[in-house]
């Protein structure tokens, strides 16, 4: 069957029933190992003809990536989407079911021409090549009015959803905004609403000023580990200055966020023994009505704990760590950090 | 620290911070093998002793279970509980966040004697007495008024976050409503303020009409793949006559519930190969304004694949199996299955 959009009618929650991803070669066990031997990888330089054709690539030759050089880093269609990019939506009812035809676009980005290579230890350039593809894939995607949201994020290591370890990320446009920036919209509506400021600008005055939680800061962003994680060493990415869009970041703030999450990456890197880890970004959809509401954020889970099905089943989570302990575990491993790129700020345990 | 509960500002989503928990043996991976050797499980019989004292038992010896003989079903605190039963909540806030103290109880439900018995296998007493000792346990923990809601839960298999693999189940209860319910309660009104009817109503009557989504069914009860399932296999058991609340059960509905799953689990495990799977009960909250808008239900869900980041990360999912294949699947094996205690009632496909 050709991808389905379904959306649960009491909860309003959009799910992609996928029934042609069940070709890939596992189709159940998504973390089972995969080929991570470099002589098979598609994603390899050479072996370009493995995939799709890039939908972009930054080279080397010229400043802004334009060169006619080797590829740094490339974006190409997914060979097994989720989504399919042709044709219209065509919205339907089935009796009380509403579903729409599973148009989208799915698309990886490789984040670097090395196998081998680790993203917690990229160079600097690497990793603002990376963001700067996120950014600018964003805003082609979102060129289609057919698209309500773009999703970016990053499965790291098998346990976390990687099915091959040349290190990518995904983009996922779609047609509908997904459940959770759902309720982070109307959450953040509310608060606004009652409060009339933005709550994550409070988080991060409160945060500052408390210093408990704080992870590692630099001129643009703050890396914090939210007051009510759900999963031990969860850090949340927010931008000093408001701004609901993602893909508003200007260059310095790419060189920062880069920076930042690279820096954050170490961290894990080094406390928690080079951890499987899923990185997502959340931004508010375009066109949103409320841009003094919500808040762009990148949110960080190293894989640690197995979520257990009551946890699924209930939206309710136990977590074995507290946040003022991860992030002073992770504040702590300044003394431990080489730091190649000279680029790790001193975090607040030393400010 | 002892355990607390913490809302997240935007969301309203409530998280247990359960420090102490982190003394557990293996903190992190709470799916690594466990000690599953019948030698030293403290759930066995003759080692009553390894946990605290039982709150509930069925017994041999008279039909209600309340006899002197051997147990068939033990209910005794968890030794490594999330939450703790004594004090006082002490809701607080802490600047913009809130918190109480992690007050609750925590138990586990040890489903039989044997501890190499199959759920999927049980004769009808045994997930009889599970069953009762579920609702029996939830009526007597709402008793307390600091608890908003009881939430009862399998987690069957290692990789579904049982710690142990003597057949058990656990509940917990809170002080809070988990964020799904919540998010499930309001769904359930919005759709009952649009169109005047239970949504669950309206699904049961829809689903019983196609057929494709249906997996099994009895006199009380109908098993079926939700139209917009997060999961391949995902099964939904809804109570034919509307109800709001779990524990309201009567014994020939705890006779019929213990009958289809049983029957549900018996099809997993023939078509999945004995899969680790959890199962969770929805059930309005005790006092809940409106009963005639929420439909209780069990949730299952076969621990087929891993969720990747992007999904926690975004509350969207892809799903590869369409949940008219997965019923189908189910539905197909009854020439397969024995049927031991004669309760296997013909699917739909018979029907």
């Amino acid at each position: 069957m050709n991808p389905e959009l379904r959306k649960d009618p009491v909860t309003g929650r959009w799910v992609i029933i996928a029934g042609e991803r069940g070709q890939r070669p596992n189709p159940f066990r998504t973390y089972a190992p995969a080929p991570n031997q470099v002589e098979e990888c598609p994603f390899c330089p050479g072996r370009e003809s493995m995939t799709p054709p890039e939908v972009l690539a930054f080279r080397d030759g010229r400043e802004d990536g334009g060169g006619t050089g080797a590829w740094r880093v490339r974006v190409v269609p997914n060979r097994f989407p989720a989504l399919r990019i042709e044709g219209t939506l065509d919205k339907r009812p089935e009796g009380l079911y509403d579903m729409m035809r599973g148009i989208g676009a799915h698309e990886v980005v490789i984040e670097t021409p090395d196998h081998d290579s680790d993203p917690a230890r990229y160079g600097a350039r690497q990793m603002v090549d990376v963001i700067g593809a996120y950014r600018d894939r964003t805003i082609d995607l979102l060129r289609d009015v057919r698209f309500r949201y773009v999703l970016v994020f990053k499965n790291h290591g098998a346990a976390a959803g990687a099915t091959l370890s040349h290190p990518h990320s995904q983009i996922i446009a779609l047609p509908v905004v997904p459940a959770r920036l759902e309720s982070e919209l109307a959450g953040a509506r509310r608060y606004f609403d009652y409060r009339g400021r933005c709550g994550y600008c409070d988080i991060l005055s409160q945060e500052i000023s408390d210093g408990r939680r704080l992870v590692t800061q630099n001129a643009e962003f703050i890396a914090l580990a939210p007051f009510a994680s759900r999963f031990p060493f969860e850090v949340l990415v927010l931008p000093r200055r408001h701004d609901a869009f993602f893909w508003t970041l200007a260059k310095h703030q790419v060189e920062a966020l880069a920076e930042i999450l690279q820096d954050v990456l170490r961290r894990y890197s080094l406390a928690l023994k080079d951890p499987p880890y899923n990185f997502v970004i959340h931004t508010a959809p375009p066109g949103h009505p409320g841009p003094e509401v919500y808040h762009w954020q990148v949110e960080l889970m190293p894989k640690l704990t197995d979520v257990a099905g009551f946890e699924w089943g209930s939206g309710f989570f136990i977590n074995p760590t507290p946040p003022e302990e991860a992030a002073r575990a992770l504040r702590d491993l300044e003394r431990f950090m080489d730091v190649p790129d000279g680029h790790l700020l001193p975090g607040p345990g030393k400010a």
